[in-house]
């Protein structure tokens, strides 16, 4: 008998780094621990299950507890890691099918416990018709709620891409809907610049956006925020999410300035043969360099990918994160990367911000929508920072572009003469990334 | 009265120069020569045009000559440069509307002279039906054989992106068409593999694809191929272009290898004084680091920009191309960059092609498409050398994440780790260009 290597959570995290473990050592044992029903799914995907884009909820799953068994992968459904000993090399689990609990050994331990959704503490948080939006669990009850009760008035708490995405959501399905934001725009991580065309772009399509103003209470039918009273017949929280950290910090794992758990370019983190991936770690900014924790899908599997590796005796890294994302909302593409103007500052960056406006295509085609892209780059050196973009169709994933400029280092010049593909129905001949390049260019000068 | 600057040649590589120098040099007198009638247009909505996605002609012009003589630039429409006298420091004009010549003193001179299509010399070659697509004054013939002579046949000799382009246009304007290409596969840019999926696509929306036939003869009507005899109304040449520099090379201006003029960096030419931008230049690439002819307005557009700079005294340069092109063909987005096998095969490489299927979105997305990219990358060093991408809306402009990252110099294993966006409209939670990254990753290994 090999090693027995003891993975703690089902998503992507985990079960990335089951499935390299398993391919790269056949004679390592993997036991899965999964406290809900599912594995392996898109919780991105949720919005559009509520829209209507996507049909059943099994379709968001991408690999079944009985497809990992065929890849003899030990998923166990059900089950909740409840106490880890790093000494003893054991893990205490409670089977909630069974309501038993035992203990599992291991030999190499891998944490992905993911994220759980921030609740304000306000009272009636925690009414039957506030929900989260993290897990397929909470995709269940939120199509149970529209199914059921069909409310005709939904509120969004906070204003996160899930969270709007959900607005958008719940408008398709015909209900009034309502986004409070405590700050002075939707989408923190925008700058208020940017932020404000996604607000303008909702509202014209008749989704309520309340700004600046903060959740007080939650009634049966009423959010009470602290500028006004909202009917409301559920609630959804898109109030963002916080590493799930307890078991680990119990176990003694270190978690750092953002909460979520240390680990190294490895996915190690600070105990003897004990990994972890996903949205209960924190990251590296590539920019920054600082500590950050951005909980996505895209992350998680290859830091799972990384941690796969590693746990079976090869050698893969992660070099951290650019912070890019991108969403549609109503008619809007949103996309971002890198630092906005708030986190460059904080970061200490003397930069130049250079926003302009193109279109998407070349601009006699009928189809061609407007653009805006806004490009930091740091004064002196000329290194390019960050950028966000906002326009129609063919907007959002041009960020990719900077997001590879970014973790390249590349300086706004450089990006100037990136050779990116022209043709009418996909660009201007200056691509408008490159028009935003230039932009910063001449203000550096 | 300060210096004269000569430009010849109206179009994106001497007009963005002019533009750019006339900024920065307030008393640069500025004479621009333009043998047609249109100025800075782009020459690649020609089949948007014929296929009615543009309305009128005009709105492929970005600049009218009264726009640019509103900028203080001398431009003379219908004016043909003749010769160059190097050491006299004079340009011979012929001016075609008053059939007068007379001579043009400069102290600066910017030779963007461009491209001519390549003809077959055949018998017929030169008939009334028989057109080029490469000025304004081509698509004005192409539009009025269309408007006067309806054809019902078409016949597109060479399968380039304007050829094809061109081939839907007329499909559209319901002709039935016929492509006649003499390699194995269209798109000899593209490797045949990946060829051989655009044939498919245009011969599913009733484009007749004839490959492998050499074009032997064009009479009245009928288009003779090594293989088949084929009505024909109307003859369109895709053949490609070569560059155009009679005028250049009487003057004594080196050419390069490719038969275009030989630039440096600064995109001065052999001569003192003397620069030149567009498609009558070659490049350098910057993956193989060979010359290459490749005519695309984005490069003119950037090469007579840092011609600009230069002839203004400022410093800029242009790094080289990396031969990214990108079209939509029938129900197919195509794109390139880098080194195809054939290439990268030419150039010495030792290398790995993977080559992997996915979607355009989330898979469970009901608007998600197929893509398939292929991905080349040296072997030991890892370093990518080009991709291919072809697939459906949402496939094209991925490759320019590729394009970045080959101005960087990335590897393989850089690129798994990139920070790309990921939301479900916009991609599966491992981009496709990632996924192929990692496949060469795992081949290399």
């Amino acid at each position: 008998m090999g090693e027995r290597l003891v993975v703690i959570g089902g998503d992507a995290g985990g079960m990335a780094a089951a499935a390299q473990a398993r391919r790269r050592q056949g004679d390592l044992e993997i036991v899965a621990l999964e406290m809900g029903r599912w594995t392996s799914y898109s919780a991105c995907g949720i919005p559009y299950l509520v829209g209507g884009g996507v049909d059943r909820i099994e379709e968001l799953v991408v690999r079944t507890p009985e497809q990992f068994r065929a890849m003899r992968i030990d998923v166990r459904i059900e089950h909740e890691a409840t106490a880890v000993d790093l000494d003893a090399r054991t893990v205490e689990v409670h089977n909630r099918t069974h309501d038993r609990t035992f203990k599992l050994g291991f030999d190499l331990l891998h944490v992905a416990t993911g994220a759980t959704p921030r609740r304000p503490d306000v009272p009636g948080i925690d009414g039957p018709h506030v929900l989260g939006v993290q897990t397929l669990g909470d995709a269940a009850n939120l199509l149970d709620e529209a199914a059921s009760r069909r409310p005709a008035h939904v509120c969004v708490v906070g204003s996160g891409y899930i969270g709007l995405e959900l607005a958008e959501a719940f408008r398709d399905r015909g209900a009034s809907v309502v986004v409070v934001e405590q700050g002075p725009e939707v989408m923190s991580s925008l700058d208020p610049d940017m932020g404000a065309m996604v607000s303008r772009a909702m509202r014209s399509e008749g989704i309520t956006v309340r700004l600046g103003e903060r959740l007080e209470a939650i009634e049966d039918g009423m959010v009470t925020t602290s500028g006004a009273e909202i009917a409301a017949d559920l609630v959804v929280l898109g109030t963002g999410v916080a590493p799930d950290t307890g078991l680990a910090q119990s176990a003694g794992l270190a978690t750092g300035p953002t909460g979520g758990l240390v680990v190294d370019r490895r996915q190690r983190t600070s105990a003897d043969g004990v990994y972890a991936a996903g949205d209960c770690c924190e990251s590296r900014h590539i920019v920054s360099g600082t500590a950050v924790h951005v909980p996505l899908g895209t992350h998680a599997n290859k830091q799972g990918r990384v941690a796969g590796i590693n746990m079976s005796g090869g050698y893969a890294t992660f070099p951290g994160v650019a912070g890019t994302a991108v969403t549609r909302i109503c008619a809007c593409e949103v996309a971002r990367t890198g630092l906005s103007e708030a986190e460059a500052t904080a970061a200490g960056f003397e930069y130049t911000a250079a926003r302009i406006e193109s279109s998407t295509q070349a601009g006699y085609l009928h189809d061609s929508s407007a653009v805006t892209v806004k490009l930091l780059a740091e004064v002196v050196s000329g290194r390019v920072l960050g950028a966000q973009i906002v326009g129609g169709p063919g907007s959002a994933k041009r960020i990719d572009v900077v997001a590879t400029a970014l973790a390249a280092g590349m300086t706004a010049e450089e990006m100037v003469h990136l050779d990116l593909g022209y043709a009418p129905p996909f660009s201007p001949v200056w691509d408008p990334v490159i028009v935003a390049a230039r932009q910063a260019l001449s203000q550096l000068r």
